[in-house]
């Protein structure tokens, strides 16, 4: 008799084979160059779900890249499910770094290395594939299931609100699970209770009309850069708090419950402190460094400039200087509430002089929390215990998954986080790759998870 | 009878010919493709002063560009005056913005339109044309006179230190002209009893090894952008002071006398800030624009850079951040303490979590003062007086003339900045021009000052 992972097992070769072709599409999102192979990228997936067994298979169109979506919506009175993923990719520079071409995938040593393997080809492929097996198998599947794959989530998913907002009845579920995210280590799962949202502010200088000279001038015209330097260096105190106005004002304190969450997730000083080649930790004092990275927000400076950046000297007091400031943001922070403050607080502290320019970037993103007692998360945990023979840790992520909090707040469904790349695998550098024993495992957890939604969820 | 005057005037239409023939020359010294034209213009002007009568001619070596020396020594007991000028130019970009190409000079409206017409090809040409008619006129000079004209001005004058200690005995005076200066406009002389020294400081700050995902490590990870900003800010006060410790230990406070001497020089605030695009004036508490400008040390950021500068956003925590500082210097602070002092301000600074690298430039300057009773500069004054119509401002400069402070360190003797172009001629940028009226006023001017300094100086 064949069962779902019988046949999982039998065409593995097979289904191996379909996700190398998959993956030599090189669809970059982010280069215009690339959109065909983006749409070629759809269309792949949209065969392939409709070959698994889906229904209403389609590739809609969003303003940018496209999205594809089916389902198949034959069990009454079970959940729906939708699952969600990402068929783009990042660029592949620095092309010199590879070993392979990135779009020509090979295996070594039990991976695949393409660019696309882990993020997000490799983990997106393996839902399609169980839910082929379970209508093989079973003729049936232990959920409703839709699919949302899209095709920009590299470049920040900016159509897909407007997207959910125009499709809430297509995409009514739930419950998401997200075949974009990772695993802890290659033998420890871990459940994504939440992820950190985004804010962010751009600051133009603009101090004399033009370049000037610095010894004729400088010490009695104002000089763009020094403004510049003193705005943001007043954005902290010595204690590594934010000091813009209110910033902490919505945010959500951790419970001891939380705090001893976190606590139980090993934490090496060193070996954290290695991996990024830093020489010792900072942060806000009074939180571990689990807790500064995963449930408090921040003020990062991620780009500045003005004057001269040439070899040796050019002795100008410059008419313009530059910043690029992005907040993370915990719950209950708003992008927009954020943005306001961090303006605020530069109009407030902007020397005379010059006039500062701030803009909030349109690439905000909220921050989002599933309860630690959610139905369906719990009902994760038992799958990755039984597949990983350990407990998963619960931990939450500093960056930013967007769809997350835009499925909450469109369609009022939570989403788990359950794939299966590690941190290791390169994502969105030279050499990426997917293990192949994540592969294997990521299609017993899936099959198991829609099996226990359907019997225990709803 | 042809007299010193009469033979300028008689000459006047072949003296400008020769003058735009030198103009031709695009003897730009900061680009190495332009070195054998550096070369040409120091073969022209070697030239052009042995025809105008100049002695012992030669072209010397420095090890960068070459230098043009000339003498005339048979006035015996008269002093012995060295005339500094430079024949190299600044580059021409941005190109499009000329109206005539810039090493095809036009004279129009009775300007003469080149990169060099004022800066310095026009001032320089003025005292060999000057030297032929008093020789032509009157078959000798008034002094012994010495023409020191060096090829890398606008590059700093790497090497001429160097020259300058190695050929002490040549270029032994009593008294420096330098032609490469200006007057403070049309119709109102001005004489510079000072320019300030520069110290450059090369801030750069390591943070984590690579480039690093600001969601993922932003609040546990020193970010270098904000450790660079903190100690940059942390180096002036509220009232506009440096607080770098030691900064002003070593600065000659300005005399009641000077103080009266600065405020005859009228300041319109308006003006001034309309000149360069400002907004306000800033600068230290408790003195006048002037006195900032021209007698006070500041320190400058010239430039910053760090992390991305593309557009849009790139939530990135850098590996790297970096800054250029420059110090304008007034007596008797020295370029090697005041780097030292800046350096240890920042090893006193650096948060922890980064490796800032400070390194001191090569490009330092001393600061310079003539005394204000000096006896040439008397001379001088009635020169001016009695070409003008007006007795001349006695100010300073804000900016930096490395080879005024060399000729009193290396020969022990005054400089005084001798030349006509205004700062209206666009020196360093597109459309540079000399005025007609300058270039014969300045004539004028130098046969008189010569013919004074023989009667009265030393």
């Amino acid at each position: 008799m064949t069962t779902w992972e019988s046949y999982l097992n039998e065409n593995r070769d097979g289904f191996i084979g379909e996700l190398l072709d998959f993956l030599r599409i090189p669809s970059i999102s982010s280069l215009p160059d690339h959109a065909a192979d983006v749409q070629r990228a759809a269309e792949w997936v949209a065969a392939r779900i409709k070959a698994a067994g889906l229904e209403s298979v389609r590739i809609m169109p969003t303003g940018g890249h496209p999205v594809v979506y089916g389902d198949w919506l034959h069990a009454p009175g079970k959940p729906t499910v939708l699952i969600y993923g990402h068929f783009d990719t990042q660029p592949v520079d620095p092309l010199d770094l590879w070993k392979h071409p990135p779009f020509e995938p090979v295996i070594e040593e039990n991976r695949i290395y393409a660019r696309g393997a882990t993020d997000d080809k490799g983990n997106l492929f393996i839902p399609i594939i169980v839910a082929e097996a379970l209508l093989k198998a079973e003729g049936r599947l232990p959920v409703n299931l839709k699919f949302l794959f899209e095709g920009q989530e590299e470049i920040g998913s900016p159509q897909l609100p407007d997207f959910m907002s125009a499709n809430r009845d297509l995409l009514a579920c739930d419950l998401v699970l997200s075949a974009d995210g990772g695993q802890w280590e290659k033998d420890q799962p871990a459940l994504i209770l939440g992820t950190r949202g985004l804010a962010a502010v751009f600051l133009d200088v603009q101090g004399p009309e033009c370049d000037l000279h610095s010894g004729t001038y400088g010490g009695t015209i104002t000089n763009p850069i020094h403004a510049l330097v003193q705005i943001l260096d007043s954005m902290h105190d010595a204690g590594g708090q934010v000091t813009v106005k209110g910033f902490y004002d919505s945010v959500r304190l951790l419970s001891d419950e939380e705090r001893d969450q976190f606590a139980r997730v090993p934490f090496e000083e060193a070996r954290y402190l290695r991996e990024v080649g830093a020489n010792s930790l900072c942060g806000e004092l009074g939180y571990t460094t689990y807790e500064r990275a995963w449930a408090r927000p921040t003020l990062e400076i991620n780009g500045i400039y003005g004057g001269y950046q040439g070899e040796g000297l050019k002795t100008v007091l410059p008419g313009k200087a530059h910043a690029k400031i992005s907040c993370r943001l915990v719950p209950d922070q708003t992008p927009s509430r954020v943005g306001d403050l961090v303006l605020a607080h530069v109009k407030d502290v902007t020397p005379p002089g010059v006039k500062v320019t701030a803009t909030k970037s349109e690439s905000g993103a909220i921050p989002y929390q599933i309860p630690a007692d959610h139905r369906g998360l719990g009902i994760a945990a038992t799958v990755l215990q039984d597949v990983y023979g350990k407990a998963p840790y619960l931990i939450r992520m500093g960056g930013t998954i967007p769809a997350n909090a835009l499925f909450l707040q469109h369609l009022r469904a939570y989403t788990i986080v359950f794939a299966f790349g590690l941190q290791d695998e390169r994502q969105h550098s030279p050499n990426e790759f997917f293990r192949l024993s994540s592969y294997d495992r990521g299609q017993r957890a899936y099959g198991l998870l829609l099996r226990r939604l359907g019997a225990e969820f709803g």
